[in-house]
């Protein structure tokens, strides 16, 4: 892929909390949800966990659209009220559910070691795993 | 369009001060960025403002994608780390650059209201407004 994260990017990316992620379905609707994720590498990752949803994981839009197109985007930002303050970062690649244990023990691994909520069974072992290979980095803004 | 947008949803929407916008271009790779908006009615204004664009607004990749496939999406939401507390707003439907004097200069008047950040020239009165109509809202969480 041979994309590059700036170190004050990365940096970003490794503290913030929430990221939305944005995909597409085939008739071209966009389609957004605020998601918890980490960083490994270059590829993003993002679990469906136990928080409430009203279909199973397979159905999800976001899962049906990665599914039909393989593109995904994610932002970062931190929004204040002094706005030469805005910044926020832009990562658009490559989608796919991720179908490798390894690959999915590790995600899961590092998505628990972030966020402490996932302790107590609120993210499966056998959790749908989303990965998205960075292939462009926007970076706007104080950063 | 004949979409409701409850009431509950509706207030968050008047007090949030940061959306996400995702848009498409036409190969179907999405795009994301922090937006500032007004809500009139059942539609969702967002302006090119003055922060600094490395492009002319025209040539914006938001502008581009509503050009070129007419659809957008928007996203509220407020992180917390307690996860009980977290919610989403998802607002979707079709999107456009509005041409019409009299609704331009409303929606900039509504945006200068709720940002008194505009005041000073931030938000041109010939700035390029971007209007979407919404058609489906999905509420999730503690709204």
């Amino acid at each position: 892929m041979g994309v590059t994260i700036p170190q004050a990017v990365r940096k970003r990316l490794k503290q913030a909390r929430v990221a939305r992620l944005a995909t597409t379905d085939v008739k071209g609707q966009p389609h957004i949800v605020p998601i918890c994720f980490v960083l490994d590498g270059t590829a993003i990752y993002t679990a469906l966990d136990r928080k409430p949803k009203r279909v199973q994981a397979a159905r999800l839009r976001r899962v049906r659209n990665i599914a039909a197109t393989g593109r995904a985007a994610v932002v970062i930002d931190d929004y204040s009220e002094d706005w030469t303050r805005l910044w926020y970062v832009l990562l658009q690649g490559r989608a796919r559910l991720v179908t490798a244990l390894s690959q999915r023990a590790r995600a899961i691994r590092k998505l628990r070691n972030k966020y402490p909520q996932y302790a107590g069974g609120m993210l499966a072992d056998d959790a749908v795993v989303i990965r998205i290979d960075v292939e462009k980095v926007t970076a706007w803004g104080a950063i």
